[in-house]
């Protein structure tokens, strides 16, 4: 049989504010794409207006830097209350250099400014003073994205009777290599990590990687199409992904510290 | 404009021996698969079906550990002769602990054992002992795959009028994450690696992710379909990537060891 797989970037979601229901849009841009959810697909939602309707903003002159903050500042030439900002969302730094702050953020996962993003966020149209809106603001990553993905697969199957899965995407870096992926910090219906133990090979012999990354090469192909931010596409259905439907999250792709040879 | 990605697994590719042209069994099976080929397709191709028709395959019988390698050998809890083939695979050793030996592949990238497979590789189906189809061979990875990504490149072009991009694709394991997901280990005819720098976002800020890898992400997209060894389903065509063709190839993907925090 021929295998495929096709992703649609759902058009016609609108810029996102707090207080948004993300929800409710990816229903109705479903609907106005006029498109039937089967089950097997899978809901690829960018990470950025997840935080935006829940209003994970900071307006930096409102922070407050510590003197911790001001030193790591200086190692990483960044600006000493951004580095607060995203002290107060790690658990501990990993790296430190001019340019560079890496940290394993406090949802477990080793990134650089612990996702914390100054670009994408939005100036308000009308000059308006919100908190939230500021030309000063930043963008942090959501609270529990793991959670926002079961919430989001429990309403986009009560609205539309199918049990799609849903990832959070954003966008790191990596050790080792050059450039940025997408993966996934949230996930819900899938196997985020997926466990080929016991497949065999070709010939009869086990398959040497025993642990697939499944929900981070789905974030991966999603952001194919999410990539270019200004064009706003943040929800991306995946449909063709040949996975057992199971309650995974994504906190199974993150190498607990005792395993992480790079930590 | 609704934007969207496909992805085919083309059917047909028999196993490959050494000696088989890659560039003839894709072209038979892009043409039955009536798939008409388009400027901007990519054929993801997996380096196992390279490394075959390479003649990739070292028995291990014929191997002589060196001290060095029985050293690490009895560190990893490794074959000593495994281990030698994937030192001679190696700029450098990485880390090393039970079960796992991480090297810098000669190619640059860093990852578990060279590459070295011992899954999937086919005893001979009529008992012959041809040295490089023994029950104790292991596959390495392609000589030089950027080179034959541009090969592959061109003799697809020079087959159907249409300059496809070719990447060769490979799973690796992470630092920091668990699983392994796709990356491309050759490329040619895109930007492996897509410079963003000067792109703004919605607010006309800088993006702060400023470079991508797009040919590890659609390594990764493309390993969706290849996932499963035992299927068969080496070469995938992906559809609808936007880039802008470049001579780019996977050695950009390649974080130099100076600028790799992690080495």
């Amino acid at each position: 049989m021929e295998r495929r797989l096709l992703l649609v970037a759902l058009p016609g979601i609108p810029p996102v504010r707090p207080g948004d229901a993300v929800g409710g849009l990816i229903i109705q841009a479903i609907a106005a794409a006029g498109v039937e959810l089967e089950t097997g697909d899978v809901l690829a939602v960018t990470s950025k207006i997840v935080s935006k309707a829940e209003g994970r903003l900071v307006g930096l002159s409102d922070v407050q830097p510590s003197p911790e903050a001001r030193r790591i500042a200086g190692l990483c030439h960044k600006d000493p209350r951004l580095v607060q900002v995203i002290l107060d969302e790690s658990q501990a730094v990993s790296r430190v250099r001019p340019g560079l702050l890496i940290v394993r953020h406090r949802l477990g996962f080793v990134c650089a400014n612990a996702g914390v993003d100054r670009s994408n966020v939005r100036p308000p149209p009308d000059g308006d003073a919100h908190r939230a809106d500021r030309e000063d603001a930043v963008l942090l990553l959501p609270l529990d994205p793991d959670r926002t993905a079961a919430a989001l697969r429990r309403q986009i199957h009560e609205a539309t009777g199918v049990a799609a899965a849903v990832i959070i995407v954003d966008s790191h870096g990596r050790p080792h290599r050059m450039g940025t992926v997408g993966v996934a910090v949230g996930a819900a219906g899938l196997p985020a990590l997926e466990d080929w133990r016991g497949r065999k090979d070709l010939s009869g012999r086990p398959l040497e990687h025993t642990e697939v990354g499944l929900a981070d090469q789905i974030a991966s192909a999603a952001s194919l199409l999410m990539g270019q931010a200004a064009e706003g596409t943040p929800v991306v259905l995946v449909r063709g992904v040949p996975f057992a439907p199971r309650d995974g999250t994504a906190a199974e792709l993150v190498r607990p510290p005792d395993l992480d040879l790079y930590g």
